[in-house]
């Protein structure tokens, strides 16, 4: 606690200001007063800064959790002859993320200044000379990792259960060090072409695309990279019968679906209200209460009010088309909520977010009804909920953001939402940044995925579907909960086909061998 | 960063000291000193704000866990045949406890000023004007809506197994939107009528109730909606032999319970030290270290302690009564042992802590065996915990609060634990609170959950129950860890009873078809 | 909000400065000035407490979700019928730890001034006058609760599926109580004999032994003391077949193992950026920017990557020794990186993390190997990851210590890594409390083990380990996913068996019993 270097005495300072028509006295006086003031002015320099990072990292934190709920939210929707190849992946979603993310993803996306496409600046690779300059801490780049992992988890969801693992790993890095650090670049960064936070005013439209924490650049580009991969592999094995009707795959747990939402749930607190990066700051000062903290605070409402309010509408709707009232669906539903909210999460108010849930609900369901009329088959719906309600999303906040808001959050008079009065032009924005994802994401994954299904390292081999991967690849089957399975029920197990030859985990269990 | 705003020329100021007889020169000194001290005093303003708010927000998020928690726990206290059943309605508690609150609640609660007895003030419906002064800001809001979801998900438990979901659906509206909310006004707005931080000094009993975190208002409300339903309903088919003998119907999953547990204690970190609502705020000049987050962190050990001792305790009586270690039981003597603290954990010693939770403990023993005696069947013992403990906590609160810790926290010199020499006022009002809660949850709780009883909507069949609700209402059984469950592995799935007619999730499985 | 204190006439203070050559009146601007400056310096000393509470009590609860990692961990890698009980000793680390830490664990840690080799000052012992001084508040306490209960949660692993009860409540409260405590206190205290922050100068070879969170403190602890047990009770019966051969034993969920990891992963985010315990603290005024809040960030950066690049390293090792790629390695490897990062996570450099975590894989891999040869069963790996690659991190701290980070964190110059220049002093410590902990744990954790064993009161008998400990000694098993195991598909359950005698979990199920 250095605060103790401002420390005044009165006696002193009266004896100078009481000369102070001398003017040495009076130097004396204020370079005592000034250099106050001055430990002050650091002191509160400080402060911000360590108010700030505690904001962001824990907010990081929060965003990693989501890694956990997706990685439970995967493995509870196969089939669990594959739980552990899904769980495999979304581990190394975040190990193989944080290395490549490290080295040159992070610099792809915010190595300033870039040529407004890609950020290229060395101090970025890396991190080799970090932190320079305020606003880029090391909290800022474990924050924007968090998000660049979800990316990568999201599209092992479209293609789960049938890909082979090699294929994982390659595409898993292209997304997490190339494709998406591009699209973050475009976005978010401050010279990004089309961000709203671009430091000059040269704004696309005057206007920029508003995606606060990435249904666009985080959901849709996760989304539209399975969609690709699930369309080049094709449906699993009994996915559609003979004659064409779809037919349910269930996943093997409900427990773990329901563990994973809630806890994307609890991770997109860190997600949307972090996306603010600061919380330190006044924006009013006739209303000194009234600041970014109220501004991050709204943000976690609007969230939860869409993502619940998508629940809800799912609930009633699928009691109606289908006839029961199902946990699983009411968690996508959730989930299509807070994926469509992201963009705007922070520039709407909390009625029109309860607007964008109901919306997203139903492009939900309706993307799920083109799917199964299409025979796209994706295990975890991702292309759908994360795609589909990514892109409702970015209309929504064209159509919804207001006045008052946008111009808190980004600096100057903007335009702002069509229904709000603030004409089409971020409407515009919201839509070529819709095309240019779609776009730019099938240009680089679909030719990637494409390859690899011509060099056969796409898709495992009907056999090995059939028998799940997990027996044949990746050295057992998740669960054991019957003694039977267990060696050690039987006398001092001598079964010679269990001895492991290098580690405890490592040969088939019995039921595959004999 | 704009403390930049607060720099200081000693030069400049020195010319304008020197002549400071000059009163045009002085007011210029002063001014310039004035702007300086106004700059950062507007600075540590938004520094508090930003401090408090990420505080309380960062607790809200813990609080939310424990929705999840709940949703755990509840899940392996239940047979499998319910799992979907039981986390549905967790979900639902958060999704339609957020829609609730938001409309209404949350006025009900807080919208001051009020008559005492009800919140009504128009700009809290729907957060139509907010935030609108200091100290209730978003993140108020979302705070205490995630302790709202947590009542209704108490109450869920106790009527679990055997309860229609429509009534589950209008129980719980009618619980987080109405009952609940009126009675937080009453003891924690400030013009509730038994509330020690009423903002004129007309205490009850010149004191108020302290239910700091809500043992009474949070958990006895939802115990206490809980034994109204599972009296109502009765026992589930075999909780009781046809000789009146108790028979344990196991939950299925224990790991569940443990997770859920733990999950519990967890978020509790934001539900008891979170309900400072703020941190920022010194208590005593001449300890300059000592301040509320001191008090904040002592919380955060009294209710580790209370928790703790519980489990303990549980764990050894057990053995003695039961004759093995049984995990289960050790995981609802820690929930009871938190439950009881939650009243008092701000305004007692850590030493009293362990005392609370040793009682606390034998509280939950001795209801338990009361439901036994009186063939009442709660599958999560939630009205024996989260009522019985928290009427303990109340009484607790009563008996040991310390006089520095209470004038600490609420303002002024008033009357503190009858075992700490401050007289019987503080208890009497506790008993008050406990005798209020009791009646207001059965008068309103009560008719609702009979009315549903005789329009035949609250009780699920004989066959629905021997079944189980997952199969019969929720679209499947929640889970499949066997591969004969799944089509797949029988050749492209010729099976036409499993053709889903709308959604992958929406045909019974096999088991039942079949 | 009391910054309203801080405000200033400008009028007011203007008519004393232009009659400030009169004494009384330039006596009265002094003491205007001084106390508006001594206001804002209070607030200063608040805010600062407040933030760097704030701080440490979410890292504390992060610390404490790594005790819900432990319990889901320890679970999936035991066989089903062993998960009551490993679940039960998870629960009672946390609950027993609170207990005895409280009463005296955090004396003989933290009880300054002591002796240099056992705290012992009265005020720490169950907090009686507690907070007493600055930097030393509930938080703190807390905090380091959290770390103590996690080495009592590492050393049950590797003792796991064949323990007495009674013996893990017995070494579980000593080694919280008193073994991790003296150990703490040497490293970590401030007037511990080899810390690296002694008050004095008088340090180990005039460097102390750098272990910032633990890889020796907690984690070597923890694993030589699990060594110690699982020494003196052999291996699980089947563990090795009659030639010798190993034989694996696999867990029996891998869906908790995923789980478990990623909780502990989320966690080490409080374990090790938390252990600066606080984070409001300026560096270099040059560079206002770089503070306390950088190296923690940097701490988060270091952590993470270590664990991935150990976790990638990991996955493809396995896959050349044993062919298939394999999650539950992966997640063991992970583990072991941050187990070897902790003690140099805040004075290296992001690419030395990734030596650090490469090296950590392969010390993880060496010791399994050489564990198989000498026949050596420990079920979580726990000796071999948290001791091996605890020790690893140590030495690793001793060659890559950079000279800037740990003049920063530690004050004035220093020794630092061997091959950063620092010379070898450094690592002469590291290498020092290595042996330190290895003897230390050995002579009080070893005749501990020995002795219960010669009282038979450590490993339990063949019987029950055959059968499993839960439906022996923990009232049965921990699943129940099928209807034939649920009485209440029978009609109204009249069997008699079942009926409990006491509460609902205390009867032994029906596959015993029948």
């Amino acid at each position: 606690m250095d605060t103790a270097t401002t420390t005044c005495s009165a006696v002193d300072l009266s004896a100078l200001l009481s000369s102070s028509s001398n003017s040495t006295s009076s130097l004396a006086a204020a370079t005592f007063l000034c250099s106050q003031i001055s430990n002050i002015s650091n002191k509160l320099s400080d402060t911000t800064y360590a108010v700030d990072n505690t904001y962001l990292l824990f907010s990081a934190y929060l965003v990693f959790a989501m890694q956990l709920g997706f990685a439970m939210l995967c493995a509870g929707s196969v089939r669990a002859k594959n739980t552990m190849n899904i769980m495999l992946t979304n581990v190394l979603d975040a190990a193989a993320g944080a290395i490549s993310y490290y080295l040159f993803g992070f610099a792809f996306a915010f190595g300033t200044p870039s040529n407004g496409f890609i950020g290229r600046h060395h101090s970025f690779f890396a991190l080799s000379s970090y932190p320079e300059r305020p606003g880029s801490d090391f909290s800022f780049f474990l924050y924007q990792w968090a998000f660049a992992i979800a990316a990568a988890g999201i599209t092992s969801g479209s293609i789960a259960e049938r890909t082979q693992f090699v294929a994982y790993l390659i595409y898993s890095t292209f997304l997490t060090g190339f494709v998406y650090p591009t699209v973050s670049h475009w976005f978010w960064s401050s010279d990004g072409w089309a961000s709203a936070s671009r430091s000059d005013n040269n704004l696309l439209f005057g206007s920029g695309a508003i995606d606060f924490a990435g249904s666009g650049v985080v959901h849709m580009v996760g989304g539209i990279a399975g969609l690709c991969g699930a369309l080049v592999e094709g449906p699993r094995i009994g996915r559609f019968d003979r004659s064409g009707r779809s037919v349910a795959l269930r996943g093997h747990s409900a427990s773990l679906v329901v563990l994973g939402t809630f806890l994307l749930w609890f991770g997109w607190y860190g997600f949307n209200p972090g996306s603010f990066l600061t919380i330190l700051k006044g924006y009013d000062k006739s209303r000194p209460y009234y600041g970014q903290w109220s501004a991050v605070g709204r943000t976690a409402v609007t969230t939860t009010l869409s993502g619940c309010t998508a629940a809800l509408t799912t609930l009633f709707s699928k009691r109606l088309l289908a006839g029961h009232w199902n946990v699983i669906d009411v968690c996508n539903g959730l989930l299509g909520g807070f994926a469509a909210i992201t963009s705007g999460c922070a520039v709407v108010e909390p009625w029109a977010a309860i607007v964008c849930g109901f919306v997203a609900s139903w492009v939900l369901i309706g993307f799920n009804l083109l799917a199964k009329k299409l025979k796209y088959d994706d295990p975890l719906e991702a292309a759908q909920l994360h795609g589909g309600c990514g892109a409702w999303g970015l209309i929504f906040t064209g159509l919804f953001a207001r006045k008052e808001y946008v111009n808190e959050i980004y600096s100057g008079d903007r335009p702002y939402g069509l229904f709000m009065g603030g004409g089409g032009k971020l409407l515009a924005a919201q839509i070529v940044q819709i095309i240019v994802i779609i776009g730019w994401v099938t240009v680089t994954m679909g030719p990637l995925f494409y390859g690899l299904h011509k060099m056969n390292l796409l898709r495992i081999s009907a056999e090995d579907e059939m028998a799940g991967m997990d027996m044949t690849r990746h050295g057992g089957f998740a669960y054991a909960y019957n003694d039977e399975d267990d060696v050690s029920t039987k006398p001092w197990g001598h079964f010679a086909g269990r001895v492991e030859p290098t580690s405890r985990s490592s040969t088939p269990t019995p039921t595959l061998t004999v």
